[in-house]
């Protein structure tokens, strides 16, 4: 069945709304999602051969505002320093499309949105997601865009594991991924992580069972407790040292009680309050829960090959960081030992940092660099094929 | 002034309760103590001579249930695999103290505990407890029981700063220490997921400021939580990988929802769940602190020297385990390298194991033939010196 769809400028969200009617999409958990709808933003051109647009995977609380402002935050977008106008993803040269996931909570359909049945936000009835299912409805929105082929999926953590995805699901739409900090699938520490922060939310009075928009309240206890555990992950124990080490906050000496005595104390209350501000805990729950499902290796059992024939052509960059403690580098090597294996176009880099997994998207010249890198160099390749 | 010391045999501790009254303890916080107790056990005889007496400290969760069974928790004590007759602290030939500390919850003085002045559980009303002041109160112990000596004192973690503390504070008073998995001071990560699971008790609508135990409840969910992320940094990547991996619990496939589909995921509920039965939330907030607290290089600066002349004597046997990533072997050597400095008798040992910071507690054969052969050696010498 086609999909009938409207795609419509959101003034408040800053961002394009596509509404997808009239067809339903079977979800991994066999849920049949009817009604979706994607919100997404744009940045630079496509052009007449519709050959420069690149699909930008966002991460576990991120969102479509890649650069430019953030309309919801009124803060710079996420990775505005990699892409823009003369940045590393170069927005004067490429079509760059990001949108928010389904599950997520910045316009597309996720628990916070309205379920047209009931007529009530969906809360916990909002349908399990994974990240099969996130690219799937991507591939929906690139379609409605009329992009026979992407020049390249690029994310970090949950958005690694997307572009990873999109070389099993739809090879022939994509020439190029690049792959940061990911990994095949998630671990028993990160599901662990993530299994404590939902319990921090759920456990929460206010969250009612998922039914907290209705009654006008929010679980911002639990949330700001699951984001304050969760950004300990992504830094390293260096560089907390480096930053915080045993340094007082606006005092002289300790107070033999429970206020924020360390600047690593006021630092990660101050991350979970500002994160409660712009993001839903349902949402959180969804997208942690779609993390601790990925493991790509279980995919290739249901008689799904990884690579398969169809990705032959696919180049992938795979890119750790030294101090990643969360998907470190033992992880990313894993796929590019497969991808080696099956002789694929892969190239590897460990970037040597001490900032630990957020290092994706803090200031890291190397990065920069081997990202412009491989764009750059694998698009001359294509518009000297087309000459 | 002197102690008035009354010590009795509690039968549903099992174990001896000494009420010290007639006499205050200044406090680090400033705070004079009155009238406090100290639960604790004794594991074989005092000798003749009176130099065979052994006083082991306590982790975080610990208590004076060192060995033979728990009446609390009617398990185990949390070291009989180390402590007992025959076992690597031979109780046929050493005397082993163990007492609750200051602050805690089986026994001695801490914030579950009736303030004598209210007649109401202390609560918050509690002072502030460091882990000096934990050592200057096994002091009074270790006096009341008339030992002029301790042949050892032997701790891991939280244990472990008590053990290195002994050696500043009351240097002529040891003979040997044996310092298991601890750190010069507490690190800004420790103190970052310490300070989490703080906020996920007094988040915790039964926290009621620290007075639940007047409303017969208790803060269950926060607690739980708590012990969740702690429980994840006693644990090593790799030993969560080998012992659960991404196993799924009592069933085949994922349930698509926020059920423990994991092994991972109910262990820790688990945890988290039988904690909350044995440990009061208000203690725990205390004793976290205390080792955040915890900086012994702060104190060579009030004028402390460290090693200092008359700890001379004292052979010290540091711990490390390579997987734990609380308290790594780096941080244990810089311990070993400021005594190797000032030219102390000092061994060190690090141990070979996927076990993560846990490993101190488990079945790790190299960890009792060290510590065995440090006792059983240092302990012929001075019976040579004797005769």
């Amino acid at each position: 069945m086609e999909h009938i769809v409207k795609t419509l400028q959101n003034k408040d969200l800053d961002c394009f709304i596509s509404e997808f009617s009239n067809s339903s999409c079977k979800l991994d958990s066999g849920f049949d999602l009817i009604n979706f709808k994607i919100a997404f933003k744009t940045y630079g051109k496509l052009n007449d051969n519709k050959n420069n647009a690149i699909l930008i995977c966002h991460a576990l609380t991120g969102d479509q505002y890649v650069s430019g402002k953030n309309p919801l935050t009124n803060r710079d977008g996420w990775w505005s320093r990699m892409v823009g106008p003369d940045k590393p993803i170069d927005t004067n040269k490429y079509f760059v499309i990001c949108s928010n996931v389904l599950g997520g909570c910045s316009g597309s359909s996720g628990p916070k949105e309205i379920d047209s049945r009931s007529q009530k936000p969906y809360g916990r009835n909002f349908p399990s997601v994974t990240i099969k299912d996130m690219v799937k409805i991507q591939n929906y929105l690139i379609e409605s865009l009329n992009i026979k082929k992407l020049f390249a999926v690029v994310g970090g953590s949950m958005g690694a594991m997307q572009a990873l995805q999109w070389t099993l699901d739809f090879p022939e739409k994509i020439n190029n991924i690049i792959h940061i900090a990911g990994a095949l699938k998630h671990s028993a520490q990160n599901i662990a992580f993530h299994e404590v922060g939902r319990q921090a939310i759920m456990n929460d009075e206010n969250w009612s069972k998922g039914a907290y928009i209705q009654k006008n309240i929010i679980p911002e206890r639990g949330l700001s407790v699951a984001r304050m555990i969760a950004h300990i992950t992504y830094l390293s124990d260096n560089a907390m040292h480096r930053k915080f080490g045993r340094k007082l906050q606006s005092r002289d000496i300790i107070s033999f009680g429970f206020d924020a005595d360390f600047q690593i104390e006021s630092y990660l209350r101050y991350q979970g309050r500002s994160f409660v501000e712009r993001f839903d805990a349902n949402s959180y729950l969804y997208l942690t829960r779609a993390m601790d499902y990925f493991d790509i290796v279980s995919q290739f059992k249901n008689n799904i090959e990884f690579p398969n024939s169809a990705n032959q052509h696919i180049n992938y960059l795979i890119v750790s960081f030294t101090s990643d403690w969360l998907f470190p580098t033992s992880e990313n090597k894993e796929i590019v030992k497969i991808l080696n294996y099956f002789n694929r176009n892969v190239s590897f880099a460990e970037i040597e940092t001490d900032k630990g997994h957020d290092s994706f998207l803090l200031d890291e010249p190397n990065l920069d660099l081997i990202v412009n890198g491989f764009i750059d160099n694998n698009f001359k390749k294509i518009t000297i094929d087309d000459n």
